[in-house]
């Protein structure tokens, strides 16, 4: 099954975060399921805060990716069209809150959900988890809006 | 001059964002000037998202290591003490917000700053900007909450 990021054009897919064509980057992935988006990521050993847990910059830059690709995968479904259909829906951060809520262990894969509470012209709001093992460690608040087709010499 | 950074012990110097001892993390410096800190950071290349821009990610996590470095300095010198003196003053992240009020230019050097609102027990609240070329392009906001000496095996 591709991810919402699979979709992105190539002049689109060079994000740290979540482009497929940025070698050094995190690469993220992200799916439906159900009403939410879910992204799966196992954090490498140097990304690491204090030894033994996951670094919060890393759990901020998941958030952020996830939540830009599930505000476009929102607006496509939202539209009725392909993930695959130009001009390509793609979202910057506006804004980007998270809660730390406890520690996050280091060396589990960790998992971001999504869940879409506004979606309305060109900016979509939602609100995330992130968990290990089932337990949940931060919370998120994205803005997302659109990137004009043509802007950024796209 | 040494950074704040400079002071930390070797166990609580691993971070992505700010462990002088990751090798692959970002390694930011910070420094007093005046009542404000400041870091710079110079982003690599491949710290993109569209391309010609930084990644949001990574302007988190400037603002994130360099706020929690900004609240370990401050209570050092409200403590009035050294900041090689132990027990080590260190701090995590309890929340993050950033505004992105423009996108941030690829290539050049990018500065943050911050400012202590509120230092109350184990709390530090700052708020933060970052800069490119003297242009304001994001705001953040951090609370910060001290690490109790002998906490994550310190």
């Amino acid at each position: 099954m591709k991810a919402f990021q699979d979709f992105y054009p190539e002049d689109l897919s060079q994000c740290y975060g979540c482009g497929r064509l940025n070698p050094h980057g995190l690469q993220i992935k992200s799916y439906w399921e159900g009403e939410e988006s879910v992204c799966r990521f196992q954090p490498r050993p140097y990304h690491t805060s204090i030894p033994g847990y996951a670094y919060g910059g890393l759990i901020a830059s998941l958030i952020d990716c996830h939540c830009t690709g599930t505000a476009a995968a929102a607006s496509y479904h939202a539209a009725g069209r392909p993930m695959d259909s130009l001009p390509a829906f793609r979202f910057v951060t506006a804004s980007l809150k998270v809660d730390y809520l406890k520690p996050t262990p280091l060396g589990v894969p960790l998992e971001v959900r999504a869940r879409v509470i506004e979606l309305k012209g060109r900016k979509v709001v939602m609100q995330a988890s992130l968990s290990a093992e089932g337990e949940l460690c931060a919370r998120g608040e994205v803005v997302a809006v659109q990137v004009p087709p043509g802007m950024f010499g796209e």
